[in-house]
């Protein structure tokens, strides 16, 4: 019913997330009736960016060289590597300044479900990172999801039994977070991981 | 703190409609990591269609030719013009198989808070349309919203005063709908707009 470019198109925008057929039609139109320059913009950034990125040697996130900026960076501290499931979450935790070490972006995480177990993950490369004789104490910060939770547990069996220092980030009630707004699980965990207080 | 090129593209997703700088991020990411594919078929496509489709010179949808196919058809009746807001209206018309006349898409309406006039329509194309000494009526076809109702207003004011037969599809009660769950208005409209029964 369609010319075979416009077909193309509108079956191409489907392979982005959370587009249906629906919302596939109405971006194409839209680009092609109303944003001709976006689209061209879109379509050469998305082959430039194919062509120009690819995993960091060290830290597996995209970068256009060999090894990112931050793992060159002189000002970082190299003992601590910190170990999260994506690009975003690297950028969440740059952004609290709490944290000047190293990162290691595992671009996934254990997830049976999604046919992506330890082997998927591509681990050989985390391990060969941290026993560069430098890191010290590796952070787990992946999610407190299910699948964040068993990543955590099973890296963490699997960097101690090579003896290295292991710890995850903290779990409890939120900065800012009311009791009476908080689920129950949270609040059972903030109970059971109570801290004492010094002084 | 990304790479240039993922800026770029994370940059240049935000010209689809409905996306923000989450799901920007969101969908770079994936396409990098889990659809490279996918991701050079978007940019491909979005290049391809770019240069490979323009509006139709008679009825204004996309085309790869100068005059579309349907246009070209001889087994459409050439005397029935139907104007859409959209080529997906056209497609919608198209799909209940009670047409078999030509179509015009404006590829927009008549909406002054968006900034489209009478004259961002183009609407002389349409008028040269009409004006082939073929044409008897002119099937107004747009939306039942106040937009589409002003497009339509504007459009058979026009067309009548240049002695052209002008026909606005049936507003009321969807087929098999209950008027238990029609709204009002509609109901109101259905009431006004009541056809005598023969026989
Ligand atoms: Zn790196
Ligand atoms: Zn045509």
């Amino acid at each position: 019913m369609n010319p075979g470019s416009l077909d193309a198109l509108i079956d191409a925008l489907k392979c982005l997330p959370g587009v249906g057929p629906k919302s596939a039609q109405r971006m194409a139109y839209h680009l092609l009736q109303r944003d001709r320059k976006g689209a061209q913009k879109l379509g050469e950034s998305l082959l430039n960016a194919l062509t120009a990125l690819r995993p960091c040697a060290r830290c597996n996130t995209f970068t256009e060289a060999e090894v990112c900026e931050r793992c060159l960076s002189p000002k970082r501290d190299a003992t601590s590597l910190c170990v999260v499931e994506t690009p975003v979450d690297m950028n969440m935790m740059e952004q609290t300044q709490a944290f000047n070490g190293l990162y290691y972006v595992l671009m996934g995480r254990i997830s049976p479900l999604d046919g992506q177990g330890p082997t998927q993950l591509g681990l050989d490369k985390l391990l060969k990172r941290v026993d560069d004789g430098v890191v010290q104490e590796v952070i787990l910060a992946t999610n407190y999801t299910n699948e964040g939770e068993a990543t955590a547990h099973y890296l963490s069996e699997l960097l101690k039994a090579r003896g290295i220092k292991v710890s995850r980030i903290a779990r409890g009630i939120p900065v800012g977070g009311e009791l009476e707004y908080v689920d129950a699980g949270t609040l059972a965990q903030a109970l059971r991981e109570r801290r004492g207080i010094e002084g």
